[in-house]
């Protein structure tokens, strides 16, 4: 493929941590950023719409800084124009942050005429996020497993039931990553790790066949919800509660604040006024998306 | 199906732990134990084969017992006379006490016309057993993943691929479930136990694509493997060389004290013989059988 004077990519939000599988299973949801890239005579970056008051419009700018990185791999020496319309929100656990570097990297490696494969770009957008298992579903899309070996990043990827529904509840305060894994302990206990061990498991092969049935059991999770639930007032009811409302299961999305749930179409406005609702009595506001799986990953219109 | 005045099955071995899926994951394999079954006027167990010297041949016979709960529970009040006639070598990590339990549960339960379901036995079984991951392969076949749920047993099979050859190098000392148990920790790394759950993510969609490439990083456990390594003297060798004398993976046969490799037919006799002489360099006599996977579980002859 020739380089292109300029290139537009769309990329998807993620959910991380998903269930029992920390640091491991992800899945991509219908909810997208844009990013326009063309060069330029100077950096000038551009933003819309989630972040607008925050995201730095020079260099250090995340999306800048991944294509950046691109360009001097590939001793281009260029600056770059950058347009993001933004719909992922901010540090709230929707791989907002993922979806920037990835997208930024396959953007400028398009605008260069795909000079780089995509598992260079993978390993070097997991250097800079620290962990696959957000930016694996972003560039790829579907239900994925990844894992780091030896520098390398392995993962797997399957489709997820068209039907199925993501009821997204995002709280009105955000969490950084680091803050969340701080409060992780060092130890846990022998059998936490075989009962999440035997649900990641389950999960994996009710995915793999589009399996359903017993997701609530096989999204329970006892490495990073119980310890993370004292940062989320409201996150435990939720999801001691959603099964009842009709939920197939719920869990924290990546190290939150949001928290998802599986559904169908048809409960899903339920369950969203469910989860506002316990966050409300819990003093934290909130707002529900109903978003659907992303089967594609970054696309390039 | 009515009742039958005599019956035969055949039972397989199994391995459990299957590398990183401590008590969750297991598989079947093609070496069998065989029990005939009929009314008595008064207990009789007879025995050929493995444990001939060692199985009790009164109404403590474990597959006397498994059968006895059946009649019992259907309110049969007969005695049997069983004949067993046994290939899979006892506390060795291969199952023998899952496939007599199983064996005697659904031997008995044929005999008075197959008056319980599966599910039943199965939860019979695993109550007998301590836990279900030989229980499910013993009974069905193939590659399992099974959890128990508030007194219930989950499980999924998988196909295994038919030329998969599974070495098991079966050391000449037996290991009881209990005491390679007790050398267990209570608390693991926190970073261990996620090590497993990403390791067992991979090798269940590796086993539901039937793609076993990466197989021996997707093999590593951090669980049981190196606290048991001392009661094994021979067996961490084993493991750090086989993937250099062709093996796809290795991994210890339940709690052990058998090491199991995958590998090609072509490649078995070297990876048995390799391993007998790590063993027998670290003073431990031992001897190999190279086995194909188990698709049928409990069979009725």
């Amino acid at each position: 493929m020739g380089s292109e004077s300029m290139v537009r990519v769309k990329i998807p939000a993620t959910t991380a941590n998903f269930g029992p599988g920390f640091d491991c299973l992800g899945a991509s949801l219908g909810l997208y950023n844009y990013i326009d890239m063309e060069f330029s005579d100077a950096p000038k970056v551009y933003v819309k719409g989630e972040g607008v008051e925050e995201i730095p419009l020079d260099k250090t700018n995340l999306v800048y800084q991944a294509a950046a990185k691109v360009l001097k791999r590939a001793n281009v020496n260029k600056d770059l124009k950058i347009v993001l319309e933004n719909h992922i929100p901010l540090a709230r656990g929707l791989g907002s942050s993922a979806a920037c570097i990835v997208g930024g990297l396959m953007a400028a490696n398009h605008l260069i005429g795909d000079i780089f494969e995509n598992s260079e770009l993978l390993k070097i957008a997991t250097e800079m996020e620290g962990h696959p298992d957000n930016v694996v579903p972003a560039a790829f899309g579907g239900f994925c497993l990844s894992m780091i070996y030896e520098n390398k990043i392995i993962y797997k990827t399957f489709p997820m039931p068209f039907w199925l529904k993501f009821v997204v509840c995002i709280p009105d305060f955000e969490l950084k990553t680091e803050d969340a894994r701080k409060i992780l302990p060092e130890e846990i206990n022998f059998k936490d790790a075989v009962f999440n061990i035997s649900r990641t498991a389950m999960l994996v092969a009710a995915m793999a066949q589009g399996d359903l049935s017993n997701m609530d059991i096989f999204c329970q999770d006892r490495l990073h919800q119980p310890f993370r639930s004292q940062l989320i007032p409201g996150m435990e009811k939720i999801l001691a509660t959603v099964r009842e409302k009709g939920a197939f299961a719920g869990f924290l999305s990546g190290s939150g604040p949001t928290v998802v749930c599986l559904t169908l179409r048809e409960r899903a406005d339920a369950l969203g006024e469910h989860m506002v609702d316990i966050f409300s009595r819990a003093g934290i506001k909130s707002c529900y998306k109903v978003l659907s799986s992303d089967s594609e990953g970054v696309k390039f219109l």
